[in-house]
């Protein structure tokens, strides 16, 4: 994997640079939807290439485990080819899910034991057995196997389990170190910061992962509960500490506003739920402020649904429209909602980089921030 | 409305023929997805287009009149511009789903009085109040408002309300010969043949309604749960009666064996909920069979859905994937299944009129009625 910064914003920490793998270029800031189960929900791959224009998508480990299990992704070669996906790909460990989904989860030094959601099996991941299980999903890039605290966590748990995580994180380049690629591509592997909300714990981890020279650092632990600027605090802390010149990913952050002041304080890759969950339940983002479209007041609106026309949704579909999908339980509405909010991801993200490159950066964000935070 | 006949089968009573609408060409026989409330479910307007290729879709009056309601739809200037669909649109006339669906309805000589299956309100459908809300919702072809008999049906029951059918069809000509026309386009009137499955009683109100002398015929009251058979003696003895040179449409028909042999009796026009709803449930319709894609058996077959690649989805995703999107209850799955059934059924359509216009339907007809029932 390449990274080359191909400006820096003067204002800001912001950066634009371009990531290469072999499965293609990713143009930073860049917003990655998630693909929980080899499937980014309700929106076709062609239309995430072809109309969203997703660089990168997310996977989730543990649910591709679960199912359609590791071994079927194996037999076909990886998820690239059961989902035909051709473009990057970025797998998380798999820990988070164990911590949020699964009953009766025991963490130990060794690993996690955990409980399926889906059948209540038993199961166990160890930092070594979610690497092997990476190489078989065959992601482009894959991530430490670590804990995520939540929020608020107590001293003493948040500092014992960043030491944890930092331990796991070494068996976890251990075992890549000592297991060789399992397809025709390489798979490149990134390290996290832990620490919770503890400034000392962030400079700590952040050091211990810059340390480990990695091709790329996320940040986890934030977008957990606290506020946006703990988050913001903590995010700036831990980006003046990770190398300058390697990508740095910040986990499951967040709203369009987040994004936008975590790019200016040097993030460059994110990954959210928030556009795709939050489209199913009809809240639309828009450069304007978020639209609930089951609101009644939309009933006879028959505007298009945002004039900026992200995607072919947009102009296609009138808001009254999109709100009787909703009135209707129609799938249909998930759908438009899906893709609307996406290509607005994706929008916002390419904006910011043209605005980084053009020396706009930081006006251009502040007004956004202020347009976003409205209730249309 | 115009209605030209290119070809006759020399071996059935199949024929090939051309609508004009003023919103286009229909091309029979043909098929038509059923939008129910103003969305042909889980597909995008733009994959009907262009994928699907459907010449017709059909949008149910009892549906869309309790949701979005006929005043949303009149304020916009009709279900066209509501749904963004340029292409021709028949509605129902509300009778069949306030029978099928509603609760405590009361049938009189006058209308039906019925309660709503959203919020259990009271309404009345009469034949003139259903003429006046599909002149609002703007359908090209409009029906009559009729009762669809059940099955078994006992002759007296049978009788009566097939009299009372024909006394409404004289209603609903008589609202429409004193009302003026609602858009800028021509709405086609069709009444509907009953009479269950007596044959006295189909001869007499097919000749009751060839008798209208309207621009087009509709066959109700079948694919009720008789046996095939006896539907397709009835299609047969009715088709001889109706008008040659107009479309007949057998409503709520059916499986795409139904179809090919109804098309063999002089059926032009089709719809029916069976393409989209059974993909929902995840049952593929295929030229070689039907797959229940749930089956263990397709977990790890990574070929392509349908070799045939009647749309794009059929090449894009393989059977495997689709299995485990079925698994995982993902949206993406009853979005694939939809276009892929509702893309067979149209190239069925499509396939049996090049057959007619080749002079070979009806051997190909026997053979894919042979071919197509199996389970793969």
């Amino acid at each position: 994997m390449e990274f080359e910064i191909l400006s820096k914003d003067v204002n800001s920490k912001a950066r634009a640079g371009e990531i290469t793998t072999d499965h293609g270029k990713i143009q930073t800031p860049i917003f990655m939807p998630v693909g929980t189960a080899a499937s980014v929900k309700a929106v076709h791959q062609t239309e995430l290439k072809n109309d969203i224009n997703a660089d990168i998508i997310l996977g989730n480990t543990y649910h591709l485990y679960l199912r359609p299990k590791t071994l079927i992704l194996e037999e076909v070669g990886g998820l690239h080819k059961f989902m035909n996906w051709d473009r990057p790909i970025l797998t998380d460990s798999g820990g988070y899910q164990v911590y949020s989904l699964s009953d009766s989860r025991k963490i130990k030094e060794e690993g996690v034991q955990f409980k399926s959601h889906i059948d209540g099996s038993s199961h166990f991941f160890s930092p070594e057995y979610s690497m092997g299980i990476q190489r078989k999903i065959g992601a482009d890039i894959i991530m430490a196997f670590d804990e995520c605290t939540p929020y608020p966590c107590d001293y003493t748990y948040a500092k014992n389990s960043m030491h944890m995580t930092h331990r796991w994180l070494d068996r976890c380049v251990n075992w890549l170190d000592n297991n060789p690629e399992k397809y025709n591509f390489k798979q490149t592997f990134f390290p996290i910061v832990q620490g919770s909300t503890y400034k000392d714990l962030r400079v700590q981890s952040a050091e211990y992962i810059a340390n480990v020279g990695a091709e790329g650092n996320a940040i986890g632990g934030l977008s957990v509960g606290e506020p946006a600027e703990e988050m913001y605090e903590m995010t700036e802390l831990v980006c003046d500490i990770l190398p300058v010149d390697k990508p740095r990913y910040l986990m499951g952050v967040g709203t369009p506003i987040n994004i936008l002041e975590n790019i200016a304080l040097g993030v460059d890759m994110f990954d959210c739920v928030m556009p795709t969950r939050n489209a199913r339940n009809g809240m639309l983002f828009t450069a304007y402020g978020t639209i609930n479209i089951k609101n009644k007041k939309w009933e006879n609106d028959f505007s298009v649904i945002d004039e900026m026309g992200h995607t072919f949704v947009d102009t296609y579909y009138s808001k009254a429209y999109l709100r009787h999908l909703f009135a209707a339980k129609e799938y249909l509405g998930k759908q438009i909602a899906s893709i609307h909010n996406l290509g607005f991801y994706l929008w916002l993200v390419r904006e910011a980089r043209k605005h980084i490159l053009a020396g706009t950066f930081t006006e251009w964000k502040n007004r956004l921030v202020i347009q976003m935070d409205n209730r249309l």
